[in-house]
């Protein structure tokens, strides 16, 4: 297929080389130069600006990092809904809002254009190997066009409901629910090292009996090594996630307790100064309130 | 080995029965007498109090509903420490408080008993099974002593430290973080139901992506069947393990949001009268909160 | 002073009528016509826009439901940032955000026009009897100019600093504040009502000892009473407020707790359909959770 | 009357002061000599142990500590149980837990001796003048039998049930109700803080306005000042409260979210070190929480 791709960060880098590798054509995109020069190198065109890059395309990825991108790459001077055709698809991968996706699906669907959210679970790591998990939501047909390009860069899609939030929606409680294994690890680690357990053998315990999932094993690693950077996602990046969760959920009327305990431990960790440190760095806020100094 | 089982419950008979399979002499003390017949049957010998089966054992098991059986099947009239030998151990797998276990290893000390504390997590059928993990602590020789006991019920047990009481702190805080999975996928799932997403799809999603864990695929379940019976571990238990790990806490002066935000949850659930239920059941008062009524 | 006076509900109509009381000249706009022919009988000029309103006035006071009423009178199509005067203030005295606050300030600095937040706790019967107090923030010189309205309108007025924005950030405090009576006397009567004591000796012993303040009387009357309407301030606007709070705490990297709790009640009030009572009914919300059925 | 008085520490000495001013007789214990030695220069009796103060008086009031305070000189050796004539009443003063002020109904019930329960709000100042607000709850003629010692030493005594273990519940609410005027303020101060708002005019605002009662000027100048000593009521006697009333919440299956944040808030002061400041420094950890370093 042809595929316009905008915004070439540590996700977007890998998933366009996928997209390359299984035979499609990339015309991309990104901000800063030196991203889209290193894409060029392995077969990918180049565009201007997003709406060179959509022209003639007929699926045109997004995957910036937040709100402000996606709507400024859509809708600003330049933007990609200006290039995009008709009957061609915008496909929103981004962690954006529930809101936002309302929004573009709107309107999309006035220009006569397709909009699919395929919001992707997974680090960069996973992206550059294609084995990243995607969800999926829009109308049965416009799923259908878009699947070869999904094929190429997630292990697997799920396809979740016709509304393209729903995607969003479902990224957002993914990464609310990842948080909460965090806090509650973090709890959790600060009870045992108080009451005289080695944290490497609660770590151990934990993921070799009920916990055996890799979120569990990667998160309780960090903690326990108390190492919160290289960053895997940034803690600035996980309180607007939380944000995002709490906004879409007052929309909805739906009282989240875990979030709100959460939405202070981000507050928190900002105030110290841990906006860069990996999110998992909350840790630190329930190290800090037991008084227990880790390692 | 010799070996006496206190405490025929759903859990202990299991256990009982893979000591006599594993080639141990059992001799069995419960409170009713139906399960003690049922494990006469099926080879073990049946004791009239706790004393009488403790006399003579290398090793004592208690497997009891809480800190109140334990204590009186210990230190009540014809209880084991009355019968118990000097130099054989009682090994403690219920669940209790870490008071307790702190008074369990030095009240059996002062009369030259040995203690060990090795918690279970598992439900019924994998006591039946064999199949439980056992979080062990005590001293080393102690440990080692019994361990042929621990490998009869247990698939893997871990030795987690040399103080009998980390043992119960550590099954404290895993019933914790089970909590903490539940009200999450409670709150998850409130949200993403108001958000117009069918459970069995987020359900199938989160378990074959990032939570491919078996706690979660079992608690989801429970939630999206809005089927909160037969109960798996009842609601009343489930908060008074809380309440434990509330107290264990409190005396290490660690404070535990997330632990806050469910003995809530688990007052709320007993006041609308579900102490029978699966402890899962405070998915309903997530629910009720939000207004959604699952299925 | 020549005042516009832009907003004529249940608050603004008590004030711009104490401002013609004082002898100052009003010219009022209002976006329904009833209220402004009730004022004009009372001796103000009525104006079609709200720039029509503010030429020629000495200050434009705005007296609005919320961020986006305020956004459009000043900033929309004849909107009062037209009108205004250089040298002249718009005084803010609506409870809006933050971040509004801090964009008025500068874009009328931009227009050389002067711009005061002076936020008022009362409810409309202390409006009416201009005993609202107020607190106040801009800087010195333009507080001095308005002192002559805002004397007119409350019984005290506090000046609280010299950037616009503080005082509203104190309004949302002072709110925040107020819930959080709300929901400690809430849980405080669920608790003693399970415990047998009557509710209204509750309130009587706790409003005539440590918490003889108007604030604990007027809501723990209302919860005693179980009545949450007429509305005194409705709960749609509360929960608004809590946001505001919420989002003033965000960018300012300060955890709430107690703010996080209230947002929670506000939602599960809203879901319930509770959304036109007083704010005050959160108090429900506590009842439902312990199973307690006030009166 | 013949009052036996068991507990001159700061609150009792003030309150058996009174009762002799008003020409009751008084027969004292303590349990170290000095205080006892104190009341005897004013005009007490003083006795060796609480039975003999208790016998032949026709009340026996308790000002103790604690729980085990309370039931030691109860039900200890040479306890007031065993001195205290049938017919004459115990009345504790002390802030216990609802369960141990059944136990003493009952167990004094069983002797024929009455008791009442009569808790007390005020700190050791107004316990000195007399003005101390009295919560009893008792059988009708038990109530009115005890009224003149009750005069003696508070302002004003509200009967409120006629189960003691009411005003015991009683007394811990209004315990509770405090801690979160001092949690709430202390949010208030760190968002305002972080505002740019001197606290000084936050605290001005607020207690000269909406909040002037007593319970917000103390407790806001203490955070204001950033002095929690000398210590008003310990830190840790808070934390043994929100304990109790926790364990009441419990019983009675209450939610209470405020508490739960509350433990937490003592849990991270004690887990710094702080058990010997007054309970009002909890707002150190809002401030820690927050990055606000006050004064």
């Amino acid at each position: 297929m042809n595929i316009a791709f905008l915004g070439l960060g540590g996700m977007g880098s890998g998933m366009a080389r996928n997209l390359i590798k299984h035979g499609h054509t990339v015309i991309a995109w990104n901000r800063s130069p030196g991203p889209a020069e290193a894409i060029q190198a392995q077969g990918a065109k180049i565009a201007a600006t997003p709406a060179e890059a959509a022209r003639g395309a007929e699926i045109a990825i997004t995957m910036l990092a937040d709100d402000e991108a996606v709507y400024s790459v859509t809708f600003g001077e330049n933007g990609l809904a200006d290039g995009l055709d008709k009957g061609a698809a915008h496909v929103s991968m981004s962690t954006i809002s529930v809101a936002l996706s309302e929004r573009l699906t709107s309107a999309h669907a006035e220009r006569g254009q397709g909009f699919v959210a395929a919001t992707v679970f997974g680090r960069p790591d996973q992206a550059q190997a294609g084995k990243l998990f995607i969800a999926v939501a829009g109308t049965a047909d416009a799923v259908e066009r878009i699947r070869p390009a999904l094929d190429a860069v997630g292990q697997r899609s799920f396809v979740i409901g016709d509304t393209p939030a729903q995607a969003n929606l479902l990224k957002l409680t993914g990464n609310f629910l990842i948080t909460c294994v965090i806090e509650s690890l973090a709890e959790a680690f600060c009870l045992t090292t108080k009451g005289g357990i080695e944290m490497s053998k609660v770590h151990e315990f934990l993921t070799e009996t009920l916990f055996a999932a890799p979120v569990y094993r990667t998160y309780g690693e960090m903690i326990l090594a108390g190492r919160f950077s290289p960053t895997g996602f940034k803690m600035a990046l996980g309180q607007k996630d939380n944000r995002l969760v709490q906004l879409a959920a007052e929309k909805l009327e739906v009282p989240l307790p875990f979030a709100g305990i959460l939405r202070d431990r981000f507050l928190a960790a900002l105030a110290h100064g841990d906006g860069e440190l990996d999110w998992s760095a909350i840790a630190k806020r329930a190290a800090a309130d037991a008084g227990v100094t880790h390692t």
